[in-house]
């Protein structure tokens, strides 16, 4: 068992018997050309020098030292995690031998806590999320923490939204839960993607967080949601950890079946429509600058605008063109009279593409194939 | 002087005394980033493995033999010149110090021929043009030098408009001129790029053609032509190719002050504005496929449409995408829901723009500089 460790006083105490799992298991097709499936956004340097993954353990690490974080990832990426986080320790990265998504993920992570040190809080990151002020996030997540080991709540950080995005989940919260800071409501329903009208409605009424993907909760009291709501991918993962055994084997029979569905669709929403069920589910209202780059259109935000609206990474000639997202890092970009047009350049392959069809780009990745052209994938 | 050779009986006869004078100093700024200012696109291959300048060549030589050929280029692209095409004497490309367009290039190479031969008729063509049917070329091209030859007119190649091109410039022909084929016209007025509504008018009246760009005339007529319209011109250019002489130092002396100005708008049309005047201009009515491809926009009808609508050179893949150009030999270039766009990449650098601006192009080159970014030219 991780012993808690103090480095200096208050704020900077490292989380005992608390582990930051971060989900780098993300295929990211919507982000094609960059993101490829062999190398997925989290691996790559989007926002400067360092990658999303690199960024997002520096950020974390403060909160558990590197010993305290855990890395799931696939067989395909796992040497590319130890490539990037040299300090985490190699049995820290646990690898999945097919991604099934987030349920699994985080089932297998919360068996392998189980396995090491009987229970410990573990707090759930994705690994290409990008967010500027470490700080707030951190304070945010210590709540987010001590409430899950407190209360035994399933514990969401939700993001007070800044803006009707159309492309994140939203969660409805009711009635605000006694005590600390910031503060915590009970959670009364998930809303997936919401229209534009919905989204100004969300973004207004003040009883709406985005759904930043980000959790915490003891590993037992998640144990108990994914019995109650996947019992079989619950009962595939026991004893896949178990000492002395052939890991690599286990999980290989384990995920054979396993169905591929995420923490908020097999877990937290089941859990949220059934009110009197136990564990319950709190948000955190949490206040940061927060991007999941889930696609092109995210990019403005990044990287800013010029006058023109146009947002680029890389040399771009914009003549008579505004409102272009630019992504082309080896080549110059000329642009004569177009708007509101993605133009992203990666690994010998080029997109073209509205900004309000960027979520269409999986479009592409699907039909390479059938082109024979999986290797641009 | 270089004498008639009969290669074969009639047509495949080699026209005596006559030269085919390729014009290739073009730095066509209108096809970046494909043709640069270090490699035009006359020395670039858009049609297949030859080089447009070769195919020009290849198709002019059963006229007038490779010795018949003159070459008129820039001392940047002489060397390019001699690599393409090693056939051709070196003493027949005539480098011109800088460019001066075509009404410099042509008299030089009046001036060449009259000091090697005392006359001799010269058909002037482009090197950077597209027709497929070689023969029909050659027999319109014959019909027009023997008519120069035996009138001592300015004669032209008129196209019969197929479509209404308003990229093109137009002549207005008048009455018919008596004897040959194919039909020579009297010509009454240029007319330069219409707007859509007159080129309908001009495609269906059945009174005007595609101006070419393609020409035949004896030297000496030429050399009227050009003391009537621009003297300066033609004085500055007497004597440069005298034997003995350094030709490069008189050459570069002559070119300091030459006036920048095509042969249309410097001679051809101030002269067919005095319908007195001496020489007459008329225009060879030549039916056969005939591109200048002076922008991407020229690209569909070069290298054919899919049923979407869409041209493209390199490997494509077009989602809900129609009525595009893609020119990328480099790249896979997946599209999604784009319309009459051009994506062309080449050497580092790509343009995305409206069809229906393909000539804005220019503005790319002129706003390189500026931005310190001068070798994408």
């Amino acid at each position: 068992m991780r012993s808690g460790r103090t480095r200096g006083g208050g704020r900077r105490r490292v989380l005992a018997s608390t582990y930051v799992v971060i989900m780098a298991g993300g295929q990211s097709t919507r982000f094609w050309p960059l993101g490829r499936r062999r190398v997925p956004k989290q691996f790559l340097s989007i926002t400067g020098p360092a990658t999303l993954l690199q960024e997002t353990a520096r950020r974390l690490v403060p909160l558990v030292s590197w010993r305290g974080l855990l890395i799931v990832t696939s067989a395909e990426h796992a040497g590319e995690v130890h490539r990037q986080l040299p300090r985490v320790p190699r049995d820290h990265v646990l690898v999945e031998p097919v991604g099934r998504n987030t349920a699994a993920c985080i089932g297998l992570a919360a068996e392998w806590i189980t396995e090491r040190q009987g229970d410990g809080v573990m707090i759930v990151v994705p690994a290409d999320h990008v967010i500027k002020d470490g700080e707030a996030l951190r304070r945010a997540l210590r709540a987010a923490a001590s409430r899950a080991a407190r209360d035994n709540r399933l514990v969401l950080l939700g993001v007070r939204p800044t803006r009707p995005e159309t492309g994140y989940g939203y969660i409805e919260i009711g009635e605000r839960v006694a005590g600390g800071k910031p503060a915590t409501f009970m959670v009364r329903r998930f809303r997936e993607k919401p229209g534009p009208v919905l989204a100004r409605r969300y973004t207004a009424d003040r009883r709406h967080l985005w759904n930043s993907g980000m959790f915490a909760w003891k590993a037992s009291v998640f144990r108990t949601a994914l019995e109650r709501c996947l019992p079989t991918v619950r009962q595939a993962l026991t004893g896949v950890w178990a000492a002395g055994r052939d890991h690599r084997g286990r999980l290989r029979r384990a995920y054979r079946n396993l169905p591929a569905v995420s923490v908020d669709v097999g877990v937290l929403q089941p859990l949220s429509r059934q009110r009197a069920a136990e564990p319950r589910i709190v948000a955190v209202r949490a206040d940061f600058d927060w991007f999941d780059v889930g696609s092109w259109a995210a990019m403005p935000e990044l990287w800013g605008c010029d006058t023109a609206g146009n947002a680029v990474m890389g040399k771009v000639l914009a003549i008579d063109s505004g409102d272009c997202i630019v992504y082309a890092p080896d080549r110059l970009v000329a642009l004569v009279g177009v708007n509101d047009l993605i133009v992203a350049d990666s690994g010998g392959a080029l997109l073209v593409c509205p900004r309000q069809r960027a979520q269409d780009v999986r479009a592409v990745t699907r039909a390479l194939p059938q082109r024979g052209w999986s290797r641009y994938l």
